[in-house]
């Protein structure tokens, strides 16, 4: 849809207080009124263009559980950034936007931290499950910034299996690991 | 050093292509042949700007080993990120840079390898190690998005020990666990 790209592309470019309906239309070769008649405002408009362009959750194979849900995790989703090029592209540009607008940063955050609560929701523990969820996120962007952004030889080497394998004791690690936060053990940086 | 803010702005805003050393001057209100002289062609000048204002691997409290080194490196980097804010400033400008910039990713890549490389380069496990550095680097990578840039709530409440705590065991495996990858171990995502 050549409207919310567009409506993304400007946010990325000139973030989101100079970002006007009119810029939109004009870059989408459209007429501000029917960016307006379909999209309402542009706080309503910027609320559609942030959403992925597919159902995320469904596009991994829904619901993952049991011992191999970390590894399993990362492999459907280096599967499906590799696969999609919309998905992809849709990724890279919410980094882009999330970098010049911090003002965007929390509808952001809730939409990876939906997608991560609907695939993984029966696998998280639940002491400080919304902690164990952010910190797969931290992991998952970081991932994605080496893949597909700075293209880091290594990261980019390894396919879904190899990267399933090597980061998959991370993610299972968030999932059901001690973080030694939100509970009766002690904190010590230095404990191995 | 304003003429290196602007070249990182201009990186930013405008990216490599369109970043000139006339355009620098404007920005740092300088004379371009000022520019010229202090820091020679625009290929030498980006490459200035994108260093860290300090020595990374230095302020962090030099080389990291033995059983805690995951967690230390956590708690050191964090601690720096939160306290000096020229480092935060350049590291968000870095991530920014790369976003818009794929041409500059592998100088930037090799500034991160140097950083962890210089750090950690006595606890990682020689197998592998370039895939090792690259796997500690995406955390870090998405640690410092989701704290300084997207500001997620449970990873800004958290502090630099109760991370350290949390994610330590990431570094530690990838330092010294079993990637699965480069050795003779059979590659299986589901494994647990």
């Amino acid at each position: 849809m050549a409207i919310l790209s567009a409506t993304r592309e400007s946010l990325a470019e000139v973030g989101l207080d100079r970002t006007t309906i009119r810029g939109i239309a004009a870059r989408a070769g459209v007429d501000a009124a029917l960016v307006h008649h379909y999209f309402g405002t542009k706080r309503e408009l910027v609320g559609h263009a942030l959403q992925p362009p597919i159902d995320v959750a469904a596009a991994v194979g829904g619901p993952i559980d049991g011992p191999g849900a970390g590894a399993d995790f990362i492999r459907r989703a280096v599967t499906l950034w590799d696969g999609e090029p919309r998905v992809r592209e849709h990724l890279i540009g919410m980094l882009r936007v999330a970098l010049v607008n911090p003002d965007v940063a929390e509808v952001l955050q809730n939409i990876q931290r939906g997608i991560v609560t609907a695939v993984l929701g029966a696998a998280v523990r639940s002491d400080s499950a919304p902690l164990r969820c952010a910190l797969i996120g931290s992991q998952m962007t970081g991932l994605a910034m080496m893949r597909y952004v700075a293209r880091v030889p290594e990261i980019v080497a390894a396919d879904a299996d190899e990267l399933a394998e090597a980061m998959g004791p991370t993610v299972r690690h968030y999932l059901t690991g001690d973080l030694g936060v939100g509970n009766d053990n002690p904190v010590g940086p230095s404990a191995p």
